[in-house]
């Protein structure tokens, strides 16, 4: 996927004005929203009454004392995705949106979401609820100060609140007389109660060495050793992010939708290891990879998840110093451990250390993404020929790639939800079909897939957008400049150690060139069977610096208002990942570039080669060379002799067109004068 | 200049950790240091005796009951050059370069600066001062808690360090039973006593009409208008810069080297507007002008200089609200103000809307560009015929290219100390030769001007670097990716509202391209007959969002190592001033793209054409023709006949070359084997 990221960490979410969000807008059907001010009120069926649950909810804020209580739409690890029984916030408002949070007072309830869910949120929240069409806690705070007395008490879950948020609650009710109170029994979870859905008990499994990078013996060791580089020497590692723990042990699990995470955390110290999981969840022969039944530095002791706050606190009475990451560590966590005994990092060392992958981590990767390039190859060979027939739609089509990507060795399902759009969808930037509501895939118009599988080797993304008809010029133009920027930014030869903010720049030029632009990011890091969206790589300013062994995708796009333009109701997008690696450079220096990992050809009935230049069609060719040498000997082994002989067609060199621009023709002449006799 | 610059405003150098100073280093000849380790010691004759002033300081020390007492380099407006009189520093310990601070206790005094100073420290300073070799206030606080005992209270003149430093100390001495104690009265003036230089009282006057972009009073009217819009509608706004007072009141004077400013300060309220200046400098007609005789909201009350603080403090006890920029504000006015009266922004309005130009005012400031182009052509003529003869150096030929200067209409002298580099010396980023030291001009050589005018319309500043002979490949290549840098860059077309930083990555690419790069910013704003380095606009990450109307100069650079490369002893800069404009795109929206207004030829004895896309050339041929148009008249009207034809030659279109790289023979193949049969 191609959007400003939140990684597996959506906590970024909370930083970035263009942020949106993974769940798309559910479309309930045109505009049957609720009208609370007619007597009675006007209620969609889509709405969910929640006047008995409330009432149960503001009999517990009474037993605590309180005058409000904070419902964030979080859960404990700062998940992308969140598991059902973590729905707090839609199951006590209605409101399934992935953004907003929940406001109870003992009178009013109200809900704040961005303006993807208005009309959602509309259909879906009883008169119970007020809707407040803002974002942040500023208008949270101002609202509480007006609804609730001098004296009151404003309870919250403090491992639903990220420290960030937390100090900017705290930081506005300062002085007002109204008291932010930490409640770690969630209050919803008690009304919910046996409703609730379960807390998923999958077996966590070890992944197999052919599949990892390091043992997590080798990689406790770096982290260790990182500890004691580390100017305030800290004694302990405090792991709150699923993908650090999923990653240090090489364990996997299926508790997080798209994401092979297991809840849990990890107290990684000098001298001891203790993962906070659910012990029934490991099998005897895991107990027995992590030496689980010694206590030394290298065993790792398995306690109870619920116990984590206790065990830090108990930790925290020694001579120690725990490091954490602030951007994902909840205030559950961070309260725990006194002031001066905090190590704080943006991202912690298991972060930092993830996101450069050694060579065996590079080459899984790789490898992933020669299997993913075949299924989807295999699914636009089946486009072109389906879709004529018009027995395609947005929904199904994102079933078939599902499918041909989950009969490729090593598949573990789509490693987010498949945008597969078609015409006017296309601009919608997270838009996914259901079996209800998807449009008719057509030749006469373009058709987006953004999608991704993981496997026990390597996460994929890859967006392509394709016609299959006869485009018209301005979606001609517009996809041959999106795929300059996704060439000038692959192409980039740069220092080592500069930031991604500082050249994504070049992804867009030839879009801005134009008059055209896009409001996203323009790639994230991405993981070995870990999340699709892996911080802290990147394009956008909290990304840290690129790094030899670094992945990310490279993603422009162009997203035209419909309406706007005449022909404008399509939206473009093209990502591929990319491995940073060595540049080689006439004078020595320490220098990268891009090496595109992603292989799957881009659709030549959609490029403009007048807009290209000497050195972008060289390196476009040399592209499709590079694919023709990973994938065609692939589809030959398969005996995907269709596929194959499609893959020729579509990586067949494209030639330079005459140049027929202006600029062209305005230097030839200045040539020809030069050439008459005026000196150079 | 092409530094990554603190504008008039030297205080960002202490935010950039790549900042170099303005004074260049004073080569005092070879390494003829003092060597304070052998008895007695051994002292050049460049090293100034501080014994007995030294003992006079801490004699003031102890009259204020102080441990220690800190000696900053600045002055308190934080200009960007230094008047003697506020040469503190330099005084009392012998150093003269333009970044350091000195610490004196009762037993020991330090300086600390970069190590672009180390030698200069070493030749200048006696065997009383140690020398530190780091930059902050970290290592001086560190420094401090040994030498100093508990209890002890650490001086300072509160007008000479900025927020930002007072607050890096305050924090740093926090807890550690150290008080920071702000001395209004300067303990080393006390100790300089008469024979400090004066204070500059030359006449302060108002610019012409015919020079300034609007009246004060529009201008007050203006500011005082974004008060009454401002969130925290603030009765006040206090300016510190003398930039701001300057140009607020269309006043000028030359109290400081370069800058065409006097020492000021003003309070503008919503009622009132006082001046706190020397009110014997103003003539009768300028206090006319100034309305100061009366009392009214459009009367300019002038107060004396000295009153600043009293003043400021008897404003505060009413209901006010002060408005400052923090930037450049120091802790001697900051300390005056409770903290809830006050209003802070990085910048002051007067700071913000200076930075967008009017209509009138870029005409004034590209009028005095059409001029200055007259100078530096009448320089580069003068040198094709003196070089050869070798009788030009580095100084005499500064001299000559200020003299042409100095004789354009509206002169007002240089706006920066003349930087003039021969050979390996323009590898130096701030070398300027001196009357003892410098280079002779030489075919054989690079040689490198950058330099700049003030003019009653307008400041300049422009760079070049020409090569009279025959320059190698290497060097050809460099200047030509350097001149590209300078064209990506200023032909680029970009959203309004995008910031320098995200963009300046463009002048960088066909360096980096080949492995080459530079360590600077890559551009600064400049005013109206103020200050050459004029912040906020400018390329780095503290630079504002580009506006329509602003200007900046764009520069790209290439110090090759000396010694780094076989023929790497030579330093290229190209930079020159572009405004802001709105660019047309095909596609509607609101785009910005720059037009540059220097109006010089680059050399074309070092441009290899063959390096140059189709656009490149396009680009160039433009300009040139725009120089010819702005310029040839001007040259023809003065009966410049020589520099006319000089013009003419060296604007002659740039002609294509034949492509001969790799890269074109390749994609040339491709279309031959396309054109055979392959279908695109």
């Amino acid at each position: 996927m191609a959007r400003a990221h939140w990684g597996c960490c959506p906590w970024l979410v909370l930083l970035c004005a263009c942020a949106w969000g993974h769940t798309k807008p559910v479309d309930l059907g045109g505009q049957d929203v609720r009208n609370c001010s007619t007597n009675p009120p006007y209620l969609p069926v889509t709405v969910v009454n929640t006047t008995m649950s409330l009432t149960a909810l503001r009999q517990q804020m009474q037993t605590q004392n309180l005058s409000a209580y904070i419902i964030p739409g979080t859960d404990a690890h700062m998940n992308e995705y969140i598991g059902q029984h973590d729905e707090r916030r839609a199951w006590i408002t209605g409101f399934t949106g992935s953004a907003g949070t929940a406001v109870v007072t003992m009178k009013k309830a109200a809900v704040w979401t961005d303006s993807r869910y208005w009309t959602q949120a509309e259909r879906q929240m009883d008169c119970n609820w007020e809707l407040h069409k803002e974002v942040g806690t500023t208008p949270i705070v101002t609202w509480l100060l007006t609804e609730i007395p001098a004296g009151g008490r404003v309870g919250f879950d403090p491992f639903l609140l990220s420290i960030d948020t937390w100090e900017s609650y705290d930081l506005a009710l300062q002085g007002s007389n109204r008291q932010l109170v930490s409640i770690t029994t969630n209050l919803v979870d008690l009304v919910w109660g046996s409703e609730r859905p379960p807390v998923p008990n999958q077996p966590i499994y070890a992944l197999q060495e052919a599949f990892t990078g390091s043992t997590w013996q080798e990689k406790v060791s770096g982290v260790r050793s990182q500890m004691q580089k580390h100017q305030k020497v800290p004694t302990a590692v405090l792991l709150s992010a699923l993908e650090e723990t999923a990653w240090l042990f090489n364990l996997r699990a299926s508790d997080i939708p798209y994401n092979p995470f297991f809840y849990s955390y990890t107290l990684l110290t000098d001298s001891s290891i203790r993962l906070f999981a659910n012990k029934s969840r490991f099998s005897s022969e895991t107990l027995s990879y992590l030496n689980s039944s010694c206590t030394g530095p290298m065993c790792v002791q398995i306690e109870d998840y619920s116990q984590v706050r206790d065990s830090i606190q108990a930790y925290s009475l020694g001579d120690v110093r725990i490091w954490i990451g602030t951007s994902y560590t909840m205030y559950g966590i961070y309260e725990m451990i006194p002031k001066e005994k905090l190590v704080t990092d943006t991202y912690s060392p298991v972060m930092m250390t993830k996101a450069v992958k050694n060579s065996k981590e590079q080459a899984l990767l790789k490898a992933s993404h020669v299997r993913d390039a075949v299924a989807v190859i295999r699914y636009l060979v089946w486009l072109e020929k389906n879709v004529p027939k018009g027995t395609v739609d947005e929904f199904s089509g994102a079933e078939i790639v599902d499918k041909f990507r989950g009969e490729e060795q090593f598949s573990s399902g789509p490693s987010f939800e498949t945008i597969s759009a078609s015409g006017l969808n296309a601009a919608l930037a997270h838009y996914s079909p259901t079996k209800e509501l998807n449009r008719k895939l057509s030749s006469d118009e373009m058709y987006l897939l953004d999608s991704g599988g993981q496997y026990w080797d390597g996460t994929t993304d890859i967006t392509r957008t394709v016609h299959w008809g006869t485009p018209s010029a301005f979606q001609k133009e517009a996809y041959t400049r999106v795929l300059i920027g996704n060439i000038d930014l692959s192409r980039l030869i740069f220092p080592a150690a500069t930031s991604g903010r500082m050249v994504e720049a070049f992804a867009r030029r030839a879009l801005w060139d134009a008059g055209l632009n896009y409001g996203h990011g323009t790639g994230h890091g991405i993981g070995n069977f870990l999340c699709v969206h892996e911080w802290p790589v990147g394009f956008q300013s909290n990304n840290i610096a690129m790094a030899k062994g670094m992945f990310t995708s490279i993603a422009s796009l162009c997203l035209p208002e419909p309406g706007y333009y005449k022909d404008g109701e399509f939206g473009i997008r093209l990502e591929d990942v990319a491995l940073v690696v060595e540049a080689k450079t006439k004078y020595p220096g320490s220098y990268l570039t891009f090496e595109v990992v992603s292989f799957v050809p881009y659709d030549r009935n959609l490029i403009d080669v007048s807009l290209l230049s000497p050195e972008h069609l060289q390196y476009l060719n040399r592209y499709y060379q590079t694919i023709r040498e990973k994938v065609g000997p692939e589809l030959q082994r398969r005996q995907l002799l269709e596929e194959f002989e499609w893959l020729q067609q579509h990586t067949e060199p494209l030639a330079a067109r005459a140049p027929d621009t202006a600029s062209w023709a305005s230097v030839l002449v200045v040539s020809t004068l030069a050439i008459l006799g005026w000196s150079v």
